[in-house]
């Protein structure tokens, strides 16, 4: 089949992506930050209602308070983590210290207005999307989501938006690699529990 | 700059991805569902829980009972639907008949395990990378999301699992292109209201 190649060009960019939490400081070029937001800017939507807004952010001085701010709600969160997401932090050494929310040359910070309809599945399928650009363009990220962090003053957004998620881009120095479940254990054929197998005929 | 091309091609996929409400009943290949469920498993999750749990339906008797029990919560919907949604409706002709839950050859319903942590964002960004795979295969779907749908039962998924969304796959008939807001309107360099622009500098 001619197609295979070709077919099979998102999934390496799906299997090949890995969240990093440490970046160089290394710029990243205004044209691939523009085509990084494109791919969110053509995301479907509720009702098609775009809901998101991203803020851009390159500066030290806005870099320095966004980390700030969420290492506020970390210390919080760390004091005590719900499971599995304490033992989680634990065994991949992740802190309350947000260091790539400076050392990563770009924040983009995701918002999105609650008020529209499917407003969270909405700004997360633009969140995948850029996350999947941001591995074309041979960058790292991370879908970094500081519950309760206030960043909107510092960014000058409306109270009426939410945050979503900040995520750092830049090049990536690349984490442990994530073990995935099998397939057969996270897809079914017509009925919870009968694995969907990758040979059997649906 | 040699990598363009390539660097595009995702872009690519996400803009020409648009939703389909109707499908043909050609039937899709095992391999290309395999392909479409690899994308969703190798997408990033709270603290790696991989939350989700996708059941393909190709059977014509529960796609039945999927569409009978979606249409029951879109006439509840239908009744009194908020705004915009309900104005965006009757512009687009969607009305709570969902032929394409019967039409469309294969249904992915995505479930996703609500005590996860960050679960809600990590379903959907599994569902947004399906999307892209399945436009990536020549096929169509619909992030169909019928709130309050009553599903677990008629695949046996456990309780304790709960519905994001019913992926209709297929080949499928396009629906009007949906108009974008611009680049400037959706993102902001540094301050809410500064629009990033494609050409300035960062």
């Amino acid at each position: 089949m001619i197609l295979i190649q070709s077919e099979q060009d998102i999934l390496h960019t799906i299997r090949n992506r890995q969240s990093a939490r440490a970046f160089s400081s290394e710029p990243v070029s205004h044209e691939a930050i523009t085509r990084i937001l494109e791919a969110g800017r053509h995301a479907p939507s509720g009702a098609n209602q775009q809901p998101w807004h991203f803020v851009v952010i390159t500066d030290p001085v806005p870099k320095r308070e966004i980390r700030v701010a969420c290492e506020r709600v970390e210390a919080r969160l760390h004091g005590f983590p719900p499971e599995p997401l304490g033992n989680w932090m634990k065994e991949h050494s992740i802190t309350q210290e947000k260091a790539f929310l400076e050392d990563a040359p770009v924040l983009i910070a995701a918002f999105f207005d609650p008020k529209a309809p499917y407003a969270i599945p909405s700004v997360w399928l633009a969140i995948g999307f850029i996350l999947l650009q941001t591995e074309k363009e041979g960058l790292s990220s991370l879908p970094y989501t500081p519950a309760g962090a206030e960043l909107n003053a510092i960014l000058s957004v409306p109270e009426a938006l939410r945050l979503a998620a900040v995520l750092p881009i830049g090049k990536g120095i690349p984490g442990k690699p994530q073990p995935r479940k099998p397939l057969t254990a996270i897809a079914s054929l017509h009925s919870f529990g009968t694995p969907f197998d990758r040979t059997s005929t649906p």
